[in-house]
């Protein structure tokens, strides 16, 4: 028997995403329950997080069970992810005795790792997780690497808490936008997987076939639209690409093209600060909504009025994180 | 209705305190309670902590309530507070986003948020904190910004534990101290409000006039006193502010006329070593008790020999904490 | 009444360190209790942790009491352990107050300290968790300093497993082995402690003498074998040291003599890699098992076949951590 993880929602079958969507909104009405009642959960983050510590602290407790929050390099011991390595760097010790040890002490383990901004043929990989999830024997969550999986469930449910449980037709728009930073694709692949998976009329909107995302989740989309009856469409002219959207998904990232060498990719980006999400644009859809992944630079990637209008769903969508990954846990761990 | 938060003790009525302090006192002969069952609390450590951080997590969760510990810079994205600004620099977030965010979680915020040390006409507008309460649907409480309510409650609980409920005619002296850097006022600040708000012949002892208190906390000391029969004045005469003390309280802080230019300041600073307290000055007390909010550099800021007597009441107060700030939650989050 | 602390082992007699290890096992069985219901631990870390932080946070969480992680430098003001001092340096307070305080909020105090590196004279008298204990009015545990009793419980709990509860006439050998930093002698410490406790014969394998350890710990070791029908000896031979052997236990450590005078000793540490643990030395023992504290670096301290045998009991001794920890914390703070 194969352990089941939740590395990405491909890996899950519909009528499975929308069985945590149904125990998720459950959770939304009542908070607590036992289904992790002396059980234990290791958050590992390799990154920062305010949201995502948050929710998944609260929501174990809120279950019975109890969070570890452990920072290897800062307060837990640097660890080495390759097989068959000379451990004589940094890297204290392997993932192996890592995933091992953690699956005797918890019953869950979930994963923050971003990737490495230096090589995307390596970090399209996804290296971290997957170790992971090939030494653990407890199964794995992602909270966020290259992809971000429980973004996706807290957005499809804010989604439909607007629109309804079938969101078939509805006219989707993720637009790229600006952002000092050359940031991950996550959220966008995400945003890509789950908007084709629930049937959505998706276009992509970003300045110029630079931004296109990794073929893989391309591909991905591209199959999924095929399979739900949705479609998926690349723009790069924002006023038609907004025009009569339902739903307007802002994310900025990096050109995977200019990867590691960000210097040159600087020059693009800086010119494409006009993506930015403003009234204007938003008047051009058919009264849709925006939403965010959060954290969200105000008057960066989306303008005070559009943040602060009632289109704005964005803190409905974080406030879900916390309901949609109660549901992961107890679909993994829980008790039957 | 106004969502009722703890930001400062001025905001509360003297009746409201008093029923803070007895339910501190009754928590400190019950340590465990079921007020907070089910709720949950966010802890936003801009600054370190030692008690601050321990006597919240323990005492939320003694109420059966659960902490979430958050360090925004560190473990978490940093954060924006200005309005409307174009958010090109280091924060990741606004604070609106932030505090919408964290009241879908949980039912209380502590913020810890100290000065930046480098314009007190800045500082002095509490930014952080106050963002927070205006953006947060939940109550917001202060673990130490400008002013430290929390520690107030907590030494007026080990006044009244020494002295009886009535500290009306008893008197108190804040003294400024030596230390090697400058600190912040928030906990002379706040001596002074408390000392006052309970009737007491409060002394300010410091070594000139640029160590008086920002304006806003002398006046409310002066009205404090005139409201409940006490009695606020200045000294910068060591021997007759001790001389027949019955409380003597020491902090160090930086003058407020230098803000920003410490190196100026620092000359001054340092030839006022000998406000440190011995046994010399206790000795011109009225058989005084010594406390400080710690941490306390000895032998800088107290000797050994002051710090290991009967008289220092320290550990107390610092163990208060736990109770009063149990019986902040309650009173702001807990069943009625 | 002296306060019962758990700082080493030695302080211990057999029959309560069995009465541990019986404990222990009745948990690992049973993981749940109720024994420190209402109670809590504070822990606190001046070095990294994984195993120690996730297995006492977690362990105290089984047992239904509070774990409080604290670090003192980073999240926490920075602490002075030497008595007198005029603290005008970087520590913010005294372990006088932090451990009177803790005292006041938590049932217990668990302390990891690793040596400063610079001065042996120094480090070897263990100054911070002696300095925790003298001020605490609650049981302190040694979570690591210059021995680390709660891994030998856990090394000898995982050896009792694989033989049987008696050790004594078992072939022992502590091995060093090379590592690119020259690391604490705490865990060769305890192997040599509680290897010679249980009646071992142990040998002690090192490049030469200047590997020996501290006097201290090896007067330790030949006092115990004394007393519990074992022995203790020193080898630098690898072939006749493993020949025959039941356990292998490794370890890297930096030489003694050249204390904080690490350039000088790299050179020997470099020339002696051979004694990593591999497959050829494990063929000349009994059919033996290897272990190790973790972390570990492979193909370093051990290769890669030699932690993925099935010899390999690291993995079981790391969960006994979680085991053995709760006995401690049991035994210390329990109800009755």
């Amino acid at each position: 028997m194969t352990l089941k993880h939740f590395l990405t929602t491909q890996d899950w079958s519909r009528a499975e995403l929308d069985a945590l969507l149904a125990q998720a909104a459950a959770y939304k009405r009542t908070r607590l329950g036992s289904e992790l009642a002396g059980k234990s959960i290791a958050l590992m983050f390799f990154n920062p997080s305010m949201r995502t510590r948050t929710s998944f602290e609260l929501g174990a407790h809120q279950l019975g069970g109890k969070a570890i929050v452990l920072a290897p390099g800062k307060d837990a011991w640097p660890i080495e992810f390759d097989v068959g390595t000379v451990m004589d760097g940094e890297a204290e010790e392997h993932v192996a005795e890592v995933a091992r040890v953690l699956s005797r002490y918890v019953d869950l383990i979930a994963v923050r790792a971003f990737p490495k901004f230096q090589d995307w043929s390596i970090d399209r990989q996804d290296r971290v997780i997957h170790a992971f999830a090939r030494h653990a024997t407890v199964p794995v969550i992602n909270m966020e690497t290259i992809t971000h999986p429980c973004q996706e469930m807290a957005h499809v449910m804010a989604l439909q808490e607007r629109f309804g449980t079938d969101l078939r037709g509805r006219k989707y728009v993720l637009t790229w936008t600006y952002h000092p930073k050359p940031l991950n694709t996550a959220v966008a692949n995400s945003a890509l997987l789950i908007a084709t998976r629930y049937g959505m009329d998706v276009t992509l909107l970003c300045p110029n076939e630079g931004y296109l995302l990794d073929p893989r989740y391309m591909d991905f989309g591209r199959a999924n639209a095929a399979e739900n009856g949705g479609s998926l469409t690349i723009s790069h002219d924002i006023e038609s690409a907004y025009r009569g959207a339902d739903v307007v998904y802002a994310k900025s990232w990096g050109a995977l093209p200019f990867f590691g060498r960000w210097d040159q990719e600087k020059a693009v980006r800086e010119a494409s600060r006009h993506f930015i999400v403003d009234e204007a644009k938003m008047a051009l859809t058919n009264n849709g909504v925006f939403s965010h992944c959060l954290p969200l630079r105000r008057n960066i990637k989306a303008t005070d009025a559009v943040m602060d209008s009632p289109a704005c769903i964005a803190i409905d969508e974080a406030e879900n994180r916390l309901h949609v990954q109660k549901a992961v846990m107890a679909a993994l761990a829980g008790k039957p």
